[in-house]
């Protein structure tokens, strides 16, 4: 009884998420979908590529949360356009939500639309929100195993940021050990160590937005 | 559509969890049902647990993951029993996973039966598992705002454990900050403060432990 269902839910899913990335490629905006456990710092990542990149770039983010707006406002407060989805209680987006969300943004001159995902390493994985590329994020001080333990959601993205590098210090977390369980799971996967608080490493992460942006726009 | 499926699971979950509480009470075995964000430390705080009450209190864990059987031999490694239950992608256990994973046990003189849910701060709130209790871990690392914006969890658990206080020199968390709002939750949450990796503040969730296991056999 169960799988009819969860397969109308993704069908349904499926079939937003195509008309929103004919919609999203006529404007030739590049839609990243962010995904990781709650906390290992989506929306600081966010708050410092929005500010670092802010006279290049013209970037919205979508942002997922359960419950609050504390998230859309903390990215507001970089000048950013910023819209909140609350999924009340929900564990993950969907391409309806943010077909709904986008109606809401201003999207002249956008070059790139950030979807910040609810915080969960399961349940968005399985939902196409009509990105361009899935970028999983990952604390190191969630531990060097959790591409293992987790591995859908490593497996379908194109990048993984390894965030919170300035704890290295601090924990046990082997950045080749995570690394390696990563491209086992998926090969051409992109891996991106960073601080998004200090902002070590995030000229490479920078280079890789610009050149998906090229990308997206045959340049 | 989709309702009426989703209460006929929570139903036959919710049955099987009373069945599950009467073959509990009958054994005079204290259940509880461990939840977090993936990389919050719920296999380290078992495996400390395990070992500093081991020559006190007759434990075993079931643990639960989508894939692999990592924890379940971590904890094995301390002399307790474990048995692992993979969900295959699901993102939360459920009474009859559990069921199953009851009948792989040897219960002869059992204290304390530990469920180590999926690493998921949304999903596992809303499955009894026929536990005496709910517990969430909340690493220092993940910000004090979790409990405002993942409420349910925080508001069905009888104890939050702030795990990972070795880091606090080095995170932006304010323990104030999140033991208000979890209480603003859930007036009588239980808040300990520990790190399972340097055993401090360990004594006062032990003591808990005992005051549960007396209390469920009514001494």
């Amino acid at each position: 009884m169960q799988i009819p269902v969860v397969r109308n839910i993704l069908e349904a899913n499926a079939r937003i998420a195509v008309e929103l990335k004919t919609f999203f490629a006529d404007r030739g905006i590049l839609v990243l979908n962010l995904m990781s456990s709650p906390g290992a710092g989506k929306t600081t990542l966010l708050e410092r590529t929005l500010t670092d990149l802010r006279g290049e770039l013209h970037m919205a983010v979508v942002e997922g949360d359960l419950q609050t707006d504390n998230d859309a406002r903390r990215v507001a407060a970089t000048g950013a356009q910023a819209v909140q989805i609350n999924t009340e209680g929900g564990c993950h987006l969907t391409s309806s939500l943010v077909q709904e969300a986008v109606n809401n943004l201003d999207l002249t001159g956008l070059d790139i639309l950030f979807i910040e995902n609810v915080g969960n390493l399961v349940c968005p994985a399985e939902f196409d929100l009509g990105e361009d590329a899935k970028v999983t994020l990952l604390s190191v001080t969630e531990g060097d195993d959790k591409p293992e333990k987790y591995p859908l959601m490593f497996h379908i993205s194109a990048a993984m940021v390894l965030n919170k590098t300035d704890l290295l210090p601090y924990v046990d977390f082997d950045l080749d050990r995570a690394t390696h369980y990563a491209h086992a799971l998926n090969e051409g996967l992109r891996v991106f160590p960073v601080s998004a608080r200090t902002g070590d490493g995030l000229a490479a992460w920078y280079d890789w937005l610009r050149a998906k942006l090229r990308e997206k726009r045959g340049a």
